[in-house]
């Protein structure tokens, strides 16, 4: 990072935020088989970094949420939640601790982790002026992360896999219409390990969330499988419901 | 609350917490079959409120939760865990906006809400020197809170919920032995509706956490039910293992 271009944004922040509040974004996607993750590589710099940054004084904390994910990514209309807040001491102090007139960056930072779920085909990763790229990496090839952001990017994880337990998911990862083996797939690919194909049929029914297609997908195999959409309807109110 | 005192503690927070960050606890217990949540009724104030408090500089995120519980309610050795973070703007700006000099009160707070399950005969709620009472109240029987500590109560409990989903409850909340309507009774509580008794014993059994005493419970009864108690070992298995 230049050191002049942080001075500058330092100044801005003390006028404009909150002093000691950050937010850090985790953008899950889904494509050919493989659960990514939105991150930055920054300038100079070789480790890389969630999209993240700090509170207006004049918006709420999601609006925060939402407007640092679009600024340093590009990713607009995006459904964040809170799965995690970060407050060790010196999580961020030690990391900015060089930049010796750069009171903003070195204060301390308590982090809240927001989390999402998306189309990957909806999103063009776009960097900001500090980044040098903005992009959708496996979460099984991930690169060196700076500060604890590995730690927050696996409590996220942790989160989905627990939210896969108790609710749908699927809605914002899974194109239009899609086959069977193509929805556990993602369930597989969020837990890493295969599931047994008859248990994940019955458990995936058991929601009523689904509408069998009468058309199957056109052209290739010999014995063409079922496609299937969701039913918004059902699958929103899946949401809300508790299962005991 | 006396206005000197508040002015008081102003200037030790400046000194030694972080502006604009807060902490706030929402710890359930159970009790003749009412679920129920320690709360506070400050001095001079008609409206009820959570413990929570401030962050110091010099300690972590969960230290200050697990500090400030103790200080307000006296309750000791407790597992909080985020469930959530409230950063709307004025939900806490307006509420001290009478006390012109107390610039610390009046600042914007946002606040991380920690939540935990209790055996309420192990606490013993003592009030802090802002509080004339420090008390168990039912869930069903909430008096008026301050600020947004409703929402914040409410937003613990539909995370308890989700929870209870999938991962098993009572651990920290049931006595030490216990019969099976005695646990469903829990559940019952915690969800607000009745369950079926021939699903919950299968669903429970299913988490292979409980073990089944030989001898069933003295007196009263004319066949007196069998009783049970947990499986520390597999019951903490069973809060790691996902249902899928």
């Amino acid at each position: 990072m230049i050191d002049k271009e942080l001075e500058r944004s330092s100044d801005a922040h003390w006028r404009t935020a909150l002093p000691h509040v950050s937010v850090d974004c985790v953008v899950f996607g889904f494509s050919n088989s493989s659960l990514n993750v939105l991150i930055l590589k920054i300038k100079n710099e070789k480790n890389w970094i969630l999209p993240g940054g700090y509170v207006f004084k004049d918006e709420s904390l999601d609006d925060a949420a939402k407007r640092v994910l679009f600024e340093r990514s590009g990713a607009e209309r995006i459904f964040l939640n809170v799965f995690g807040v970060f407050g060790d001491i010196n999580r961020s102090e030690n990391y900015f601790a060089a930049y010796k007139d750069d009171l903003w960056h070195k204060q301390r930072f308590i982090t809240v982790g927001y989390y999402a779920l998306v189309d990957q085909t909806n999103v063009t990763p776009i960097p900001d002026s500090f980044s040098e790229s903005c992009e959708w990496v496996s979460i099984n090839q991930l690169p060196t992360m700076v500060m604890d952001h590995e730690l927050i990017l696996k409590k996220a994880l942790k989160t989905l896999r627990e939210q896969l337990s108790y609710k749908p998911i699927g809605y914002n990862l899974m194109p239009k219409t899609f086959t069977m083996p193509e929805l556990q797939s993602l369930y597989e690919t969020i837990l890493g390990q295969k599931l047994n194909r008859g248990n994940f049929y019955r458990k995936i029914m058991r929601y009523d969330i689904l509408i069998k297609l009468d058309e199957p997908r056109k052209g290739g195999a010999h014995k063409a499988p079922h496609l299937y959409r969701f039913d918004e309807e059902k699958y929103k109110k899946a949401l809300n419901e508790l299962s005991w």
